[in-house]
């Protein structure tokens, strides 16, 4: 009698962490003073300049369908802005605006996979990866990592993982959920894998631009073919706006062209002309004065725990997560974070929503809250742990 | 050495009227006075309540992420409209807000068929369709309709045409590119026959509001297990907020929510607090002037086009578009439809975007235009066909 999905949509996991941000909510209903580090979006505003472009567009009456890859301005202004921060020659054919990066990793996964052929990524990893392929009727193929190898594939793990249905392998640099950047010289040798094994490379930079260390390459500097996703939401603070790109070889992109098209007519028309603005210098000044924020962050919340000794062999290098090893607590971090919750008021992930290798010993903590809050957390982090 | 895309996108089509689209443009910049009646879209601003909304919205910082099935405000906002307009009550937990009605045709499409099952469609058809069952490694069985079938699928038609692999049947009504309407009984015929048959029905509701003789029913005042696709896009005028919404049967809801927190995250925040403001009786107002300035030009069109001997042997109810028959001038109504552009400075959509069935007798023709350049259009065309 009662309704019955597809075995598709059977398959697709909703995220774990639903039901206690759903409590967290509540608690915050009910006058508890929770501390939020379960976010995955920056507690920023939208900048002003941004903001006050969306509107600018609006008067205009910039409000009809756009062309299905975005308008000419916005894909040139992207193309400019790899020329300034990678020093690359990007032509505006081989730039897609999509419906935030979501949409671009969906069409992507599309132009890439068959039913039944796989793509291969780092477990842990964003948890949706798994799920667009599902949707599409391809396999994904989960490779373990660990602090050992920077949480991240490497060109031999590629190697060894290879399988006749790999399409191609998904790197996510710097990484959700542990901030970990695939460095210059691995990431050279994985393009090169990749590309002896015949399949494809697609690089997730969602999070350029918040690194705290060094710059991370784009994987465009290394290999032409490689297929880049990048949006708007975390370095630019537009998540709301639901805009991002992708960058494709030039004879791929006209077929995402059509993928576009027909799948989602065209990009948000005012989140376009609002993104005009965040490459402007006074746009990029606050943006970049937000990632000195979130390195303050980072580095008191990184110190803190590890003084609390949870297990963090490598300092998570972008991004704004912590993942970080809770074994020394529990060897449930799920039941954990649910106990953080209540009796601590801490909002955190934990480990099972990014994938199964050793999920249950980490939790994700997002440095997406002020400093004070962040103190706030780790006091009562160790009033629990050290009583 | 070229890049090979996958089957699935090489066997996804483009629209065919690109090429015809992007001429037009050039003939625009060249200085042609070229009339428009290829668009998809209301050729009206964003009504001003609206935009004051997202205006406001903006001013607020409502720019993060939301829930994934859409603001608690909108959902209810949407739940009224179908209480105010169809005296339905359609509770909140069945209506998911979408990235423009796209997202939700795929999401449902995912949700109803498994790779290898299909869905039943009318032919001709909006083209996008096919494409998103292709998309998923499903299929698509367009069924040929005529104007004695009032260009819509039967329950006739659905009896003698269900396969052991049709998962369900899509309507739309009114019909792109027909303008077509399912009526009462017929409607309550098929929902009646799809559901003997084991089947889902889906029904394309885009255009409700847009109708010049009757009020459309909704499937829901017939069927609650019935799933319904809506947009912002049409009868509200919002084609660039990239927003519509999805009602399903409860049971089916929070499949289609998980599915909507993995493929879209979320809809466009700000887009979703100007929507608010599309049910507000001045907007409403404003919105039901169009449309008799919609009925007016349709009223034009049509009887210029029959006075031409164009075959419309039924008036087109509702949507903005007329599918009108040009075999009288041409069994070829691709080339003609460049011919009507290059040489009488007409843009029209041919018959090959919506189907294979007699396509290339058909044109259709969107009256998303204004009166004086309906009237132009006509003139030309006269010219052409009468000397």
């Amino acid at each position: 009698m009662g309704f019955e999905p597809s075995q598709r949509v059977a398959e697709i996991e909703s995220f774990k962490v639903m039901d206690l941000l759903k409590r967290a909510k509540q608690l915050d209903a009910e006058g508890f003073d929770v501390v939020h580090m379960e976010a995955g979006e920056p507690d920023f505003a939208t900048a002003p300049p941004i903001a006050e472009a969306a509107k600018a567009a609006i008067d205009t009456g910039l409000t009809q369908y756009t062309p299905a890859a975005g308008i000419p301005e916005l894909r040139q202004a992207i193309s400019d802005w790899y020329q300034q921060r990678y020093n690359l020659d990007i032509s505006p054919e081989r730039i897609i605006v999509t419906t935030g990066a979501s949409s671009a990793l969906l069409m992507i996964f599309a132009l890439l996979t068959d039913g039944g052929q796989s793509f291969m990524m780092a477990d842990p990893g964003y948890p949706c990866n798994r799920q667009f392929l599902r949707f599409l009727e391809a396999k994904t193929q989960l490779v373990s990592v660990d602090a050992e190898q920077n949480f991240q594939l490497t060109s031999e793990l590629v190697k060894q993982n290879w399988q006749t249905n790999t399409a191609g392998v998904l790197l996510a640099s710097p990484a959700n959920p542990t901030g970990a950047v695939v460095h210059r010289d691995e990431l050279a040798e994985i393009a090169m894998q990749v590309k002896n094994c015949g399949g494809s490379l697609v690089v997730d930079e969602l999070y350029h631009g918040l690194t705290y260390e060094q710059d991370t390459p784009s994987v465009l500097e290394l290999d032409q073919n490689a297929f880049v996703i990048n949006s708007f939401s975390k370095y630019f603070g537009m998540t709301g706006w639901r805009l991002g790109w992708l960058v494709a070889p030039m004879d791929a992109a006209p077929e995402l062209e059509k993928l576009a098209q027909n799948l989602m007519i065209s990009p948000h028309t005012v989140s376009q002309y609002a993104a005009l603005a965040a490459f402007k210098p006074e746009t990029i000044q606050i943006l970049e004065q937000r990632k000195e924020e979130f390195r303050k962050r980072r580095d008191l919340l990184v110190s803190g725990l590890r003084e609390l000794n949870f297990d963090l062999p490598i300092t998570p290098e972008g991004a704004f997560y912590v993942y970080a090893g809770a074994q020394h607590l529990t060897d449930n971090t799920f039941d954990y974070c649910w106990s953080l919750l209540e009796e601590d008021h801490i909002a955190t992930t934990p480990g099972r929503d990014f994938g199964q290798h050793r999920c249950d010993q980490f939790i994700r903590f997002s440095y997406t809250t002020g400093l004070d809050r962040i103190e706030l957390a780790l006091e009562r982090l160790q009033k629990r742990i050290r009583g």
